[in-house]
């Protein structure tokens, strides 16, 4: 069983999963790479995931059966179990609980060859709705605080499996990213009565020099102060707190402007590696009462930045966003 | 000149250096590789560096000459200028600052190939007295709140030259993480009239099962919520707020704890890439007030987790640290 365990000084959780990889030599093996030819993502070789927790198959076949455009699986190396008790308890002055959460892997579509960008928007739509419908049926697990949705793509950016596709994992606790940007939203509330992300929103669309992309519904944009070399976010216009209460009627846009946002990436960067993660509100710590604003973070994996940064939590990013906007902006699609 | 800018939400500080590498190709070049017969940190290669700001001479030879054993010099690509004024301003929503500080090399050795735990003892504490002499004198400019000193060895921790050698990076803000652990320094302080990392040093000897190493005045153990499998942290036994005040009588015992830590990492690992950063008290934002506790936080690079972490601030470690400790106990040394 993984354990969760709380640094005493900053409050951070971590996962400590012992089983993964334990001894020294194991590492370059911990998660098992899967050749092109023999991928458990490819239409076709259904068997060789666990069970499926959600597919779109338009010509209605059966399930974990081919014909899917989308699909959904629980992770079989997962890094938290969904069954069990949490068993909050001290140690000492220290303080863990069981490690138990849900790990899902969501694919993209049956081709392993085609990036999420290389999707038409109506694909990509449908992967939105698969992780809006997964947010959902996992939040009615009281357990949970917050669902992670996030995408490992290449090598560099920690991916260990070609065929594109993207993580879920659905935790006891809220991660420490979410709680600043939850406490920065509280504070400039309090202070302002407005969402500091629509502040944010709306002096980006009067300046225009850091928007990437804008559709009816959405914008994406280098925002102010980014860790890294053309890191992009992209979010709703108006004001949204949840991603999983997204209506129907944006996901279109949305899918437009996550392709649009994707492909001047993948063309000014020669497809680079790549993170994105959605932030969004925890689920069931009390509703209504956050003033935060969705939105996707979406980070290249450009340079080996990482090992000073890691330390101090302190970045420096060798391009401005200014600079890095024009340059995507410019791009003929 | 590189500017300093704060991101809205979390209060985030970050370096936009854009001069370093602007265009996408560049990436690769950001910061020149040297090759190792052509190296600028070797002895008697001086000249190629820019003006040492500290040596140490044993025969009292001529500053940028040969005969040194530690030498510290400017950092040729500094992420931060030394000239100029900070010049706080706003835009709109958003603060900045110009990018002023101190970016500064401390070659360990002339020796190209000695990595930091083959030194000596002796020479070991040399590198120390270098760091605690340059952070000395960099927290007298009043324009400074922290100095960073970190070390990326490997280019899996981001270095760039092979020689071995530190970095310490003076900047008119304090970092995130700084900040973090001050908050939960003071307020363990508040509750219990005591440091918390006291506190985890007397019940982590108690028990001894994350003991990696220790003598008369520091130990070194793996820390109970650890990000990154192997981490180790090494610490002054007795309350000590901050580094550049660490007395002339500790630096041999710390020298010596440093050796072991970093050769039983080393043996155990195959020599990995890593890094380390030490974590003091900030300078000039008021002394004593600060219940903080000075430690060096050692990062070995053993797997590529960073994609998910970054967007999260929330870490799978695969390796407990009982059992981590254990076995870099158990080397022979």
């Amino acid at each position: 069983m993984p354990e969760l365990r709380r640094d005493p000084v900053i409050g951070r959780w971590v996962i400590i999963a012992s089983g993964r990889a334990s001894r020294p030599k194991d590492f370059e093996h911990a998660v098992p790479r899967t050749l092109d030819n023999d991928c458990p993502f490819c239409g076709g070789q259904e068997v060789q995931t666990p069970p499926e927790t959600f597919a779109l198959r338009p010509a209605e076949g059966r399930p974990d059966g081919p014909g899917w455009q989308v699909r959904v699986v629980s992770n079989k190396y997962p890094a938290l179990q969904i069954e069990g008790q949490l068993q909050r308890r001290g140690e000492g002055i220290y303080d863990k609980m069981n490690g138990i959460g849900a790990h899902e892997v969501v694919i993209e579509s049956p081709d392993h060859h085609a990036e999420l960008s290389d999707l038409s928007a109506e694909q990509i739509r449908q992967v939105l709705v698969a992780y809006r419908t997964r947010m959902q049926d996992l939040s009615g697990d009281r357990r949970f605080r917050y669902i992670q949705v996030f995408k490992n793509h290449g090598e560099a950016a920690g991916a260990t499996l070609a065929h594109p596709h993207t993580q879920l994992i659905a935790m006891p606790i809220v991660p420490r990213s979410i709680l600043d940007e939850l406490s920065g939203c509280q504070q400039h509330y309090e202070l302002k009565e407005r969402c500091i992300f629509c502040d944010i929103i709306h002096q980006e669309l009067g300046e225009g020099r850091r928007i990437v992309a804008e559709n009816e519904n959405f914008v994406s944009l280098a925002p102010f102060a980014p860790r890294f070399a053309y890191e992009t976010w992209l979010l709703p216009k108006a004001h949204q707190s949840s991603f999983e209460r997204i209506p129907d009627e944006h996901l279109d846009g949305l899918a437009r402007a996550m392709r649009e946002t994707l492909q001047r990436i993948h063309r000014l960067l020669e497809r680079p590696a790549y993170n994105f993660v959605i932030h969004t509100s925890p689920c069931n710590v009390g509703r209504g009462a956050q003033p935060y604003h969705w939105h996707f973070e979406i980070m290249p994996k450009l340079t080996q930045v990482a090992g000073f940064e890691w330390g101090t939590g302190f970045y420096i990013n060798p391009v401005a966003p200014e600079e890095a906007a024009a340059a995507l902006r410019e791009i003929d699609l």
